[in-house]
């Protein structure tokens, strides 16, 4: 496969689209990003790679985080997460919280933002430093110790993230929700402002397309049906309102952010991260989805 | 793969699930079939097939005939039909009928009952006899004449099932049922009562996992494009409220019906059908969904 | 109290208001009143009456029905009703079949279309012929055998009313309605074409204002206590989405309908009708509810 | 009327309902309110009064004090007020939250939690002290110097009302919180943890029964048309889910709290408070509801 030409090609197909969305100022500090910009990275589990573009930028993961703590604690706590939050796509945004109120305080799946709190929750209730244990995890990963938290954009969040306070409260008041609510948050508006390159996030999704398996250092971090299990998550959910969409246009397992990152991969096979700050309406990048899907129609290579 | 053996052991492990579920009586007909029942026909793409059970006994196919309807009314229509149907999982049964309020009428996706209806519709749009060409396209699918209709079943559903009844009126409120209603309803109520083996359904999904092209007659029905993105869909929406479940159970994209029958497939590699009458509190087949896993894991096959 | 001036000054201060509104144009026939017509009639507990503009033209009442079948239902089953159709406002018109799904079919009060469907239901179970008692009934409250239903407007509502067969049918899927659901909705259908000018409206409002007692033929169709309870629905649930809004600016029970006409009530001292056809956003009509708020604020005489 | 002698029945005919209630124990120190208590004070616009049993025993009046802090904000901005709460019944206290959500932040009525919220933010914004102004402003209604929030109420529900906090947080996420969330909750929390006896609860009403005008120190409060305005909205949205059950049942307006508390009013003529605190399934004094449709039913005097 002539990869270096594909990529190439995309870069060529997906210019035109710069200016179709817009970059996220929900959390101010994102606002501040320029946008046309266009990075992607792809990394075979042969150990070859591929890149193009602002494959080297850091950006905010935002909401792609979310399958790195989920990993975290899915080893720690294996399938009695299951008690606390479901494993369904959710729909419509639009009913998140009525959903969350019909369900009795179980969010749907670990992807929206209340089933990402449980997930915090899940880490403060274990770790005494669970922002430096999570950064810790994050580097072993992507085998890089060049990673942090962005103060700026966390305390931003932090400071006009009222639904998620709203959330968080909402689902203590169900009892789900263990330890103190400013606690709780104050990690996840952490987790949710690292930042990383996509030639990073393209390597820290590596564990799930190589069966659990980190392979920077050799170590396991999920078993191969663990593994399996958060791919299958990825499928259903990882899109928000947009799941469907997604899998229909690109057939891969993933996860976007509001950063506009998008990260992927075919397990056993390879993974991949594209990253371009303007957003389409439900909130995905509009480079990131049509390159990604580009890719699959261009190599053949999708789960279908 | 020892294939006769996994079969084998499928059967001997699900076993003790009998009695677990329930037969569907909201269709009175449904009600009168033996419960204790297990089949299940696997077709790999090569042409060699292995089965194991009750795989020869008809049953009532139910919603599994809604990717046939879909198939038809796709090649039909194209990319224009997700203009009247969306294609994201619906989240949860309980929000049906006010997500189509919200959405002015828009079915979530065409495997729920209301996009159900929207796909009968076209087809009831093109085609002047529409129960018939339905039952040929479903006989040349199969490569089997031996397909019919229940019309008691198809009788009994048209009697009592006034929820259809009032999905399609208020379909047809928001202007997006363009035939009379009972005519629709009409056709949607055979075309679910069809009958069908293990090994006809097994055989009728090659068409999905060989690419669009049926090899019992040689004839294209879908571009490949086309079946990639019907398959994406079984995979995101074919299990009502359970499709995350199942796919993080089975990985595998397919479509149960509350007759007790799942069809799913590997694409480029295999197609399998089970049935086992009795059902979980979310409507899928207790032994059916077992031996889906347990086939899935024995093998090592999925698309995760 | 100066009545004939007051209903002059109602008159001049509300022709500003013409075209403000709009016709009701979702039942076809509906749509070809003239919009610029306006009546109020004003029928006192001691036998006066007054009575301005087009208080003689005879409109259809629509919803306004619904207080009559509901009086006849009433009158028949006494409390029992209230296991069929609950007493209490129902919020938003968005919420209706969520609702109705959430409370397992039992609709929010007997004014909502639902609810409505239910009144009928009883009146159909307990006449072989109510259509015609409906008509018997309405006449002798009115005291006049001039009323009758417009077919034509009927038959319009029945070609096109497609939310209100999905709302019986999915009654019907619920078990509370206990006829055939064709046969509910045209004796609904029909009792909401009856017509009525203003000064029948206002003296069949009458039985009401007099604790039950039919001033016309000296009849009680009603106890005392039953009459109060009606009228205390009609205060909180008669308005559809403006109840609050109509309690707060006017202060007195009463009932309207898309025809444009309104009919409320002071106990024991007065019942009063207006109409005109021009409705604003939420269904009720614009002169109509600025007429009633200017005559209770310049008699001083509301409920509160 | 020989109101003694109907205070005397109502106390014999309500005692045999003592135990079909529960005290509330949501907010733990509620819990500790012995449960077999009544008291009943009826306050004539005449000045003079009648009492029953326990009507000199101070409760905790919780969401009684929202007509308070609504008469306040009322005053003090107007109609300005239903720009940020509307003024319709709530439906069903399921919906809360999905209507704030589909209604964009606008909470249905002032009586919600979420309404009591804005119009206490109206309070902040107004005031440099606002629980001061809140004390002082009942105590002139009361004709009485002797009220006093309860701190440890006002903790136990400020340490348990995560559904409080969601609420606020959602409203401040939308905009409609001016200021600070903790700062509005914390002087929500104490202006319900307002401890009142059923006789200064009757006279704190008088200024709404008696037009706005009140009848202790000769001032007015609001205007005739702002009671009447105030007094329209208690009657339909005053008694949450059971606001057309109460209607219908008493026939008064009036308002409820979860410490067994209930204050209404008959315009021009009475007002009345009973307190006993074993609630329904609603949240409302069993025997507290039970008295009032007594009162109506053998003095003939409500507004129907």
């Amino acid at each position: 496969m002539d990869y270096p030409k594909i990529l190439e090609e995309i870069t060529a197909e997906t210019k035109s689209l710069f200016g179709k969305g817009k970059v996220a100022t929900y959390i101010p500090e994102l606002g501040k990003v320029a946008p046309e910009q266009f990075g992607l990275f792809l990394q075979l589990n042969d150990g070859t790679s591929y890149e193009t573009g602002d494959s080297r930028v850091k950006f905010s993961i935002q909401s792609i985080s979310k399958i790195f703590t989920l990993a975290m604690a899915f080893g720690l706590v294996g399938e009695e997460l299951w008690k606390r939050v479901d494993i369904e796509p959710s729909g419509s945004s639009f009913n998140s919280l009525v959903q969350l109120e019909y369900e009795r305080g179980i969010p749907r799946n670990p992807f929206i933002n209340a089933g990402a709190l449980i997930v915090t929750d899940v880490l403060v209730s274990h770790f005494e430093r669970p922002k430096e244990e999570i950064l810790r995890f994050v580097r072993a990963l992507t085998g890089n110790d060049d990673v942090y938290f962005n103060h700026a954009v966390a305390r931003s969040e932090r400071e006009t993230g009222y639904r998620n306070f709203a959330l968080a409260y909402f689902l203590k008041s169900f009892g789900n929700l263990k330890n103190d609510v400013e606690r709780v948050l104050d990690v996840y508006f952490f987790h949710c402002s690292i930042e990383l390159a996509c030639c990073e996030l393209a390597r820290g999704m590596q564990v799930f397309s190589n069966h659990g398996l980190n392979p920077f250092n050799g170590e396991r971090y999920l078993t191969a049906s663990q593994a399996k299990r958060l791919i299958a998550l990825m499928q259903t959910c990882g899109f928000y309102d947009e799941a469907g969409e997604f899998t229909y246009a690109v057939g891969l397992p993933g996860k976007s952010g509001v950063g506009g990152g998008i990260a992927a991969l075919l397990p056993g096979q390879y993974s991949i991260a594209v990253w371009s700050p303007e957003l389409n309406g439900k909130g995905n990048s509009v480079l990131g989805m049509k390159a990604l899907e580009l890719f699959t129609t261009k190599t053949g290579r999708s789960v279908f």
